[in-house]
């Protein structure tokens, strides 16, 4: 009878939540039937999230799985690193299909995860998910049960270096990430690396030197791609804006890598992904031209006199970093057009 | 054979037709078929929008009206004031729909507009064409062939009040209107005045004291709705930000005229108006509630010490004060839903 | 021996005590011998507050009033409203000279501050302070023991509107305080409304109708230069910026009030006024005019077509509108020049 | 009879002329006699720099050599590179000391010049200027007649780097400096990139792989200490922000090199240097910590996984990226105590 499929957004009151509920809106498949939040239960989602009044009715309900489960078919999970793990393992018990923006499922090697997460509380379902960057694992993803949505900033590092790595155009050691985020990166609580009189108009990075959690998850993808382990230096800086994540990354470039062979082996591997938009060599990707999309635009140049290859990728980290990924893993898992509800072009200017 | 409805856009590289362009592309029965732009003309349109690469193929290109009038039945202008007039009648000679986004076709009085903008292009259409608010005018919108669509302040500035107004709830004596707006609302021309490092960590007003030419437009309908003349002073301000104006309107309550009355006489007025959402008493509406969509967000509240009303309403100046409210207006005058391609949620945080 | 005055800052830590911290800094007669702050008693200055790194060595210490006025002469307390009486007490009673940035001691009539505040702490001191606007009150704070400095809202509102009133330019009835501010006005503790990612890009009031507490300060000192009560709708927003307030005043001409006439009696009144620059008739002051300086920038314009004066100012809050203030204050009260300490131009652009 | 050194600022309406105002104001030993603008000659300084009203009197003149040189014994030139050589020419004729705050006199080998810059005007005077970066060349400042100012990326990206290349600490290939700067940095000629809409809440970067004319000069200094030649991948960005540089350098480190080591190493090659400040390792410096200050906040870490030194180093780009370091270098050369005028606390939130 229904021609929709029912959603449910555990963690639906953080920005990740709040950008599955702006884009499910638009999404001609899905309803969401149930937004789960705990420190909101009760309260209308109109006053927990403003822009959504009139939009979405009734009131962000506590977690019930079995309340869950029997809402809705497909459950989203935006929840803090550790705890997702649990809540995962219940909805998959009860059935559902699930997309788990936490790092939980992301890793292949519990030991990796143990050393950077602590311990994971659903060790049976490790290594279960598939891993839902649909540009490298778009046939794994078809009819995936488990989805591990990946972290803003691998996505934006690694869709800049894959073709890189893939092609053998830069050398594996060495590799540099410097990658800017907007604010919106830090998450809803209020904190004073956060706090607008502090961080609204200065930068500054908040980790270095491979202190970043998002480091391992680089690093499996990339060497994965590259047929041997590799490490890379990322360093994360905080933006005063709210949205987007721009990451350069840096390469020793392999003889005969040219800014154009870097952009060409670029279009070769994205051909057919319609989130990625390979600029022109020399063009500077802005995270201004992706706002609010799913959108990631890449670009390369060579600086001849170093040797060096530059990747720049800018994309908005609560879209294509977080929740447009999320649909348009689910698109790919329901065998729906990959760019369904995740097409709409960037807020610009 | 096509279910498509062709749409030109005359002045497609500034703001406005850039807006117009991302919300058409989500528009189910719009194509684009000329985007026309003299400065940019024979440049590729991802060159200059580049948020739109990918999306729209081709090339700016130089304004022809027989082209135009061959390539498609509607024309949205997005002009200046002064040049629009006479590019509009051209259009309209050749028998396009036309939906004019400057102020020459807005006013009513011919003489008025001299006084504010000097010769109009086209005396023989003045008075023509349909004022495009659509809360207020959308019987007469339907199958309109000339639409002037608001100005952009004038929007948010009537939205507060025009509920008060119309029932007598303020007194039409000095009305006040306080209005905060992003950068975009100066255009896209570079100047000092919209120069990041002089103005992105300030605010200022710019016009005070009814020197700015969106006045007269709001005494017009404003006066209207009471049935008699009335005179606003009217600031504005530039906010450091890119979208938003927030309408800080004061008038005297008249008696009776209590917050609450104010709020039910606005959901009244706006009862079937999809775009206005009216929020309780002694809620504040933030311009980020309502980022990229076509809402108006409106709340009022009642000063009992000094008997002052206070009707706050934030719209995107882009969206609901300019390009939204054209594709709305078009949407009313052909029949089509009213909210068909404009109601995407807004872009949140 | 010393030619320096010693100083302790209660409440050090806040973005008042730090503005206090970097002004003392500069000025040649002041040295600072103690910082307290309760939340970060023990830490360095230079964690809590790292602009000051390498200036101000030591720690951060927990309050003790025989340790304060054991240390030095003069206190200044930036704490928070109802707080601060009882500590100002207690340092006037060991005869610190006592400026207190708190609204403890502004209001002349302890209902009025019951009602706003609640219960005062120190009654007996009520009414004991000298208001510290320097422009209006340099000959009684002459030598004064107790300093009430004005809040930041007050000091932007009044410096436009006294001379208008003093001069009877404007009608006392229906005058309205359209107020601008940066985030620091909010203070230093994190709250979802100061989360950069919901206010960075967006503008809303955050108190109508009446219901800011500064409210009554602005009515009494006003009411004062008019020799009768008068009343103010006033309305702050929330700007997306660290620093400054832009006060937007409407008032019924007088007759004879032209923008000429207000500007002259502002000349008038500010003579002599270092801090106060009246700028000509249609200017408008911009808060990036006055950033981290101790001047106010107001301007005068009249609506013509409705007879209202406009009245701007510009202010930075943290310094004319609170530390910078405080100095100037101090400066007066011992005798020195006026600008001591706080007539560093504003950091522009 | 005056205790004043009498100074002109040629080309005094930029960011970098306005800056030296500022400064000189406070600057205990300076008189500014002269402001050159040529664009805005016969202009009030108050209407060009509106926050200095009342604080500079007189108009902004038309360059005239003699008439300079009648009113001052010190020129600071402020111009474009390239148009400034000439200028500097005429007025070391006339017998001024001179500090030029183009790029004009700040590389040392004139192919070096010619290949990035063009045609020098004033080839006689090429390598007869003293780099004026205080930290390295204090010694060669004293009693010198022409200094050329470091421009603000170096300043940045040295101060960081210089300690590591000195002392061995990382390899000389490979080092990459990502830097990232506010939009004062563009200078006050508006432009699409830097109009608010269009920059105002995004990241991108403006030049990569090698393109950026700061190059060279970074390589000519931080080479002169290693005793070797080196390159350097060197990639600016603009944040959305009005002052400040962080540059982010990553470097091999060397056998042994701990961040403690780098950082040590520092705290050596800076004692006795005022304006820099070496963090503990770890620590991450913010522009907003030197926002209006002369200072440099540097700090160490080492990323143990890599083996890769990150050097982060935030100044403000207008001071100790141009006109602070301008002044340091003129107390310098005149004797003076290096920090005077220069000393004033980061505006700070």
């Amino acid at each position: 009878m229904s021609d929709f499929t029912d959603i449910a957004i555990i963690g639906g009151t953080g920005y990740a939540g709040a950008e599955l509920l702006r884009l499910a809106y638009g999404h001609p498949r899905l309803r969401v039937t149930r937004i789960v939040g705990q420190s909101r239960a009760g309260e209308p989602v109109a006053r927990v999230l403003p822009s959504l009044t009139g939009l979405y009715e009734g009131d962000v309900v506590a977690f019930d799985a079995a309340d869950v489960a029997g809402a809705a078919t497909v459950a989203f999970t935006a929840l803090p690193h550790g705890a997702s793990a649990g809540v995962v393992a219940e909805l998959r018990g009860l059935g559902m299909r699930v997309l788990d923006l936490s790092a939980d499922f992301r890793l292949d090697d519990p030991e990796v995860y143990a050393e950077w997460y602590g311990e994971h509380l659903a060790p049976d379902l490790f290594g279960q998910a598939v891993y839902g960057l649909v540009e490298l694992e778009r046939e794994r993803l078809r009819g995936a049960e488990l989805i591990a949505i990946p972290g803003c900033y691998p996505t934006a590092s690694i869709l800049g270096l894959a073709p890189l790595v893939a092609e053998g155009l830069v050398g594996l050691d060495g590799l540099i990430i410097d990658a800017k985020s907007g604010a919106t990166g830090a998450g809803r609580k209020p904190s004073l690396g956060t706090h607008l009189p502090e961080v609204g108009e200065g930068i500054r990075a908040y980790k270095a030197a491979g202190h970043h959690r998002h480091t391992p998850e680089i690093e499996m993808v990339l060497g994965g791609l590259a047929g041997s382990p590799l490490r890379v230096t990322f360093t994360p800086h905080l933006v005063p804006m709210s949205r987007g994540i721009l990451a350069t990354a840096y390469g020793m470039a392999s003889v005969g890598a040219t800014a154009e062979a870097c952009t060409e082996a670029a279009r070769e591997l994205y051909r057919g992904s319609p989130s990625v938009v390979v600029l022109d060599p020399g063009a500077h990707p802005d995270t201004g031209w992706v706002r609010a999309s799913n959108q990631a635009f890449v670009s390369y140049a060579k600086d001849t006199r170093t040797g060096r290859i530059v990747a720049q990728t800018a994309i908005d980290n609560l879209v294509k970093g977080t929740a447009g990924q999320a649909l348009q893993c689910l698109n790919v898992a329901m065998g729906w057009d990959e760019g369904e509800g995740v097409s709409a072009p960037a807020t610009w200017p």
